[in-house]
């Protein structure tokens, strides 16, 4: 069980956004720190923005902010809108098996992924360095 | 977030044979049936077989049956078996980056894996197929 790279490169960039001690940073800034294709960081920027959890400028000072407060943004949410899908199996995406009309599988799988989220939506992006994080409240 | 498709197999393997009313089964019926590769199933079945869920004998008369009784076979247990490992994000399988000294994102996914988990364990192979399911209770 994996979550996709889009998401924990979604985390990734807003970690480092929250730890520039609330000076604007840019992809590009962020994609050499953590050593991540500037393109794929691009979309993911673009993703998270469209979502409001972070806040992009443009012009000579432009970079990136968040868009809302650290403790504001939490790990579910984020996951949310960075996984494709939370179809952890064919069926729950639509794929007929053998079962498909007698099978309570799905269902308790999707009650397993509401557990998981649950706990993920207590983690902030505050809560997810707690020493020497020092964040931007924009 | 997916499982593997060895997990989904598993457990459609485990609900083949469970469904044959008592009669033992082959991989080559149940490959058939569900329309998946024999070959990779075999492969399923070996590593069922491995941990007792599933019980296969030689011979003429030879073929497969659960290995315990469906309801002491749960999704949990099933999935900590066939899945290569629940590491969520790259830093879980040992990889570096840049907050890995200072991060807690780590331990909360690992928190939400235990709920998922737990949740998962609730579900026994009885209860997969709550009608018209007749299990071999060897």
């Amino acid at each position: 069980m994996r979550l996709t790279q889009f998401s924990d490169y979604a985390w990734r960039l807003l970690m480092h956004v929250a730890d520039q001690d609330g000076q604007r940073t840019t992809i590009a800034d962020a994609a050499k720190a953590n050593n991540i294709s500037r393109n794929h960081l691009m979309k993911v920027a673009q993703r998270l923005a469209q979502e409001g959890f972070l806040k992009p400028s443009r012009g000579r000072n432009g970079g990136l902010m968040l868009g809302k407060p650290p403790e504001a943004i939490t790990l579910g949410d984020v996951l949310r809108v960075t996984e494709p899908d939370f179809a952890l199996v064919g069926c729950m995406a639509g794929e007929r098996c053998l079962f498909t009309a007698r099978c309570d599988v799905p269902s308790a799988l999707d009650r397993a992924l509401q557990a998981f989220l649950e706990v993920a939506d207590r983690q902030t992006l505050s809560d997810a360095l707690p020493e020497n994080m020092v964040v931007n409240k924009s």
